[in-house]
């Protein structure tokens, strides 16, 4: 495969795009009917009106998206297809095709079923770390790189690169998990988890198209096939799911998503990079830590509450009596609290017994400093922090590293 | 990949199977609650005690057979993978493994969307065809041969060999599509949709173990490795399926059938074969066109009715409005009625201005024969049916064709 054919089968993959931004953009709506007859729906917490709004139309993404990858995949091979010379044909490009989206058919698969039926959270694990199983056989059969270039400042110590070997294959098989469940606690509200996922596709996009003449063409190739028609269908699902919200995406939406991205990266090798478009899902997960773990209570709900006097969101609150953490729960609060990134109230309900602190998201973060907000004033601004650290996130990959490695 | 190595590999295939046998008899019944709470329930019609049963049940089958091909997937490569050798590793061989399984994925997905949403007939036939497109391009790079043996008495009109080129990767298309169906449409009384395909693969394992010392070792080794799992996940849905059900399995079990069935015939290179275990289908389907195409109408559901006095299965009647059948209707009731597989009975309704016609389905068409017969026997009668055509295929194939061709 010449730069020249890639040229022209990214031209068609977009022209694809195209047609599957245009056809979710079309029948989204048309499944709403469909989502509420079955129940798959909820009521936006954050609303004054209270109507049935249908849930997990990110289904219907995942779906254009599969079928989109199904009628292109024979094209880049279009060649060989037509020639067709027995133990000519490129196996072993053909395979990160099949493996990418069994992958991410499972996610879809997965994502649905908990939409459904409420899953439990070994599943959550359990399934993903499944699904990258034939991904990270593929990289082991294809690429099987497993070292880590060092920063010329540790050389000294470890030398120029370090194995991991299946510490390597640990990290991959955690990314997975990671990229699916990021996106999926940075939310609650309208059009954040699209808008994030849109956001990095156009980071990925342009770090793609900017390395495209490099060392690793055909991996940046093969991650703007994924990435143009995945950015379409999320595009489209985004212009109904932005404030007020037509439809919610579910998890459905956000292991496709989380799944597209791990995939990519994994496959095209450019996972740590991948990583870094991730900076303000990584300090949600990090800030959320205590409570995903239980060492803070976590309500069901962690998303701001609205104050329907203003109509406006403000900081929601988990609340305990007081002296019933555990040595570790209390560790962080005052951890927390030293670095001055929660609001702790004691001595509140009636008796004064409780205590209430903010729910550790960055949503809540961004109301502690910003004060009451707007919902749509509120998620454009977490999705122009998310612009802002893709920015950083090159600076770090194309400046920051020259002083850590030789280019 | 010699045979002592496929002896070692199909062993641990078996044991994997029987563990996922026993994962599935156990875990199936602690995911009923799940079901029954996110309403994907139904009840028996033909009981006269109306408690909800869990639907859909077949989604965890599918998730466990998955999971249990994921683990699987390397053991046959596992002397290749310790060597490692680049360029060593046959990517034509475990592409096989990956196309089967992305497709096998998406069915089960396509089938849980439609019991979860109850999609139209359109999605139904637009999403196997697209799902099958990366299993007809594997065919085509590997294997690719698209040519029809003809019997001796055709030779010398048509040659010894007629090379059908696209068409016969249509006739593949539609397979995949006839398998999903053809199951799906064979159901209505409890264990039977699991039942026959307990029998087709079990068939089809008797088949394989027999013809693998044969030309195409490969492929029949390969389909022993997915018939094994299937059949074990199925026989454990069977038990909890069997009379009276537990649970029900759901469109998601049924297309999860069908297109294993339909991957491992195509891939394996014997769907002619395959499609020879599915005579009782077939003849279902043939039966069953008048009301499928709606010349004739088409009830909810055409499933037998009970009898709650004797307790017993009786013929369930489609009822319509005397001579407001289209032509192409009454053409088929004429012809049915010649060949006598149908009863006609007119004069029906208050004022005798009703027709009725038993629905066109096996079921019907054996307790036209047999007469009111409990639900328990009648599923018995029609597995009996389904193992007797099995033997009928097996003489087709190995006697019958000795007749048309040369061995």
């Amino acid at each position: 495969m010449e730069l020249g054919d890639s040229a022209l089968t990214i031209a068609i993959n977009a022209v694809m795009s195209l047609t599957a931004f245009f056809l979710c953009l079309n029948i989204i709506p048309k499944f709403k009917e469909m989502f509420l007859q079955a129940n798959l729906c909820g009521i936006d917490l954050n609303k004054q009106n209270k109507t049935k709004i249908p849930e997990a139309l990110g289904v219907v993404c995942g779906a254009v998206f599969l079928c989109t990858m199904f009628l292109f995949m024979p094209i880049p091979f279009y060649k060989q297809l037509a020639e067709n010379t027995p133990g000519k044909f490129p196996h072993h490009e053909y395979i990160h095709f099949l493996a990418a989206l069994l992958s991410i058919c499972c996610m879809v698969f997965l994502g649905f079923a908990d939409d459904v039926l409420d899953l439990r959270w070994r599943h959550k694990l359990l399934l993903p770390t499944f699904a990258s199983l034939p991904l990270l056989i593929v990289y082991f059969i294809n690429i099987n790189a497993t070292n880590v270039i060092m920063p010329k400042q540790l050389r000294w110590l470890v030398g120029e690169d370090l194995n991991l070997g299946p510490l390597y294959y640990l990290y991959m098989g955690m990314l997975a998990v990671f990229c699916t469940n990021a996106i999926n606690i940075h939310s609650g509200v309208n059009g954040l988890e699209v808008g994030q996922s849109c956001i990095i596709s156009i980071s990925v996009l342009i770090f793609n198209f900017t390395e495209m003449q490099g060392g690793n063409r055909l991996g940046h190739v093969f991650s703007i096939y994924f990435m143009m028609p995945f950015l379409a269908v999320s595009a489209a699902l985004l212009i109904h799911n932005w404030y007020p919200s037509r439809v919610f995406v579910g998890d459905t939406y956000c292991y496709f998503a989380g799944m597209t991205f791990a995939v990519v990266g994994i496959l095209s090798h450019f996972s740590k990079t991948m990583l870094l478009f991730f900076i303000p899902q990584v300090f949600n997960f990090l800030y959320s830590i205590p409570q995903l773990f239980h060492f803070v209570p976590c309500p069901r709900h962690r998303l701001p509450r609205l104050k329907p006097d203003l109509g406006k969101l403000d900081i929601s609150y988990s609340v305990f009596k007081t002296g019933s953490l555990s040595r570790l729960g209390q560790f962080f609060i005052q951890l927390y609290s030293f670095f001055g990134v929660i609001s702790v109230q004691q001595g509140v309900g009636e008796h004064g017994q409780y205590t209430q602190v903010n729910n550790f998201t960055l949503n809540n973060f961004m109301l502690r400093i910003l004060g009451p907000l707007h919902e749509r004033t509120l998620v454009i601004i977490l999705l122009f922090i998310q612009i802002i650290f893709s920015g950083v996130a090159f600076i770090i990959r194309y400046q920051l590293a020259k002083i850590f490695y030789d280019h």
